[in-house]
């Protein structure tokens, strides 16, 4: 049965990246910069896209797309940020895929947007093979998590282009060892990119946006 | 496609429960009380294993089987306790299933074992999906991941039968809500069991040994 599995995997990925590689070209001729967040469940991801909807919200123009399993519990979270929001709802999908994020733009006017942030399911797993036609994928890493993250979980961290250290400000209490987690980074996918945020504290989070702005003004 | 999958999916579950089935009579034949630890990636499981089996192990006869989709890093690591201990490499597959268990118990005594712990892949997802067999499925929530991930991932804690809340000693620093994250816990799983425990401190720990131990006797 399991060479079965395989190739049904093969068609959907084939036809995913055909919708992903459509999607790209919309955001691109829209000129809106996309921005995939992947990690695990709690590492942090609408914590740190609530501050930065808000902190990026008034330099230019930003909206996000937000996927759980159930609940717009986050979707509701953001929203107050003032930037559109849309939850999208996968049910047990372990994922999100291009489709999803074609539906859930259907009426959008891409013009109007700059940065556009796809929140994904939180899972370190999963949302590795699925490309949503973003631009930069961001994976994010608690300090709370352990160091040995990147080695565990190879494929979302080798096709990320960013990594992103979360919640620093628990670090000395979750005894954190840096120097190892960026070996471990590094030893993944060389010459990884990486920024360290609080956004509890708001230290990084300056770094993190001058990150974005650029490539905002250039998509 | 969509359907062509989950017709695929189903025909995977209903093999996966037939091997669960035949796993679960082979752990009550042989007096073996089976534990599978689910949860998010770096929520605990290795640091809790690793106490449970060298605490445990000077009581009965203890062993583990740990998936992980890359490095052998746990197994190593919670041999040390001197249990016996296998490595189920996954590769890129988000869960294990009984199919594997299976074959990494060939050749073991079962008659040998009191308890044996399942640490399954870090995933609130896709490991909701696979019986192995086991007699407890117990799913971890570490205090720094949030109040909400109950309900953002309710198929898991809905199939769990026990939460431990892991890394208690941060719950401070973290500023965990306690009493948010257990009326959640209820909400999904009304009447689940909650053990609170730190495997750093060793807090709770004898809670949760003495919650195996009877289970370990009478299996």
């Amino acid at each position: 049965m399991q060479p079965r599995i395989v190739e049904v995997r093969q068609g959907i990925l084939k036809k995913n990246d055909l919708l992903a590689r459509e999607l790209r070209r919309r955001f691109h001729d829209a000129g809106v910069y996309v921005v995939n967040l992947v990690s695990s469940p709690g590492a942090g991801k609408t914590a740190l896209l609530e501050r930065t909807l808000t902190e990026l919200g008034s330099r230019c123009r930003v909206a996000a797309l937000v996927g759980d399993l159930a609940t717009d519990n986050d979707a509701r979270r953001l929203a107050r940020s003032g930037a559109r929001v849309q939850q999208i709802t996968t049910g047990t999908v372990c994922h999100l895929d291009a489709e999803m994020i074609a539906t859930a733009l259907e009426g959008w006017d891409l013009d109007a947007l700059d940065v556009l942030f796809i929140e994904n399911v939180g899972n370190l797993v999963c949302p590795a093979s699925y490309d949503l036609g973003e631009a930069l994928r961001a994976v994010l890493l608690a300090v709370t998590e352990g160091e040995d993250k990147p080695l565990k979980y190879p494929t979302i961290f080798n096709g990320a282009d960013l990594a992103v250290l979360t919640k620093i400000d628990l670090a000395d209490a979750a005894g954190f060892q840096r120097d190892e987690a960026l070996a471990n980074l590094q030893r993944v996918r060389p010459g990884i990119e990486v920024l360290e945020t609080s956004a509890r504290t708001g230290e990084g989070m300056d770094a993190w946006l001058d990150r974005l702005l650029p490539s905002a003004a250039s998509a």
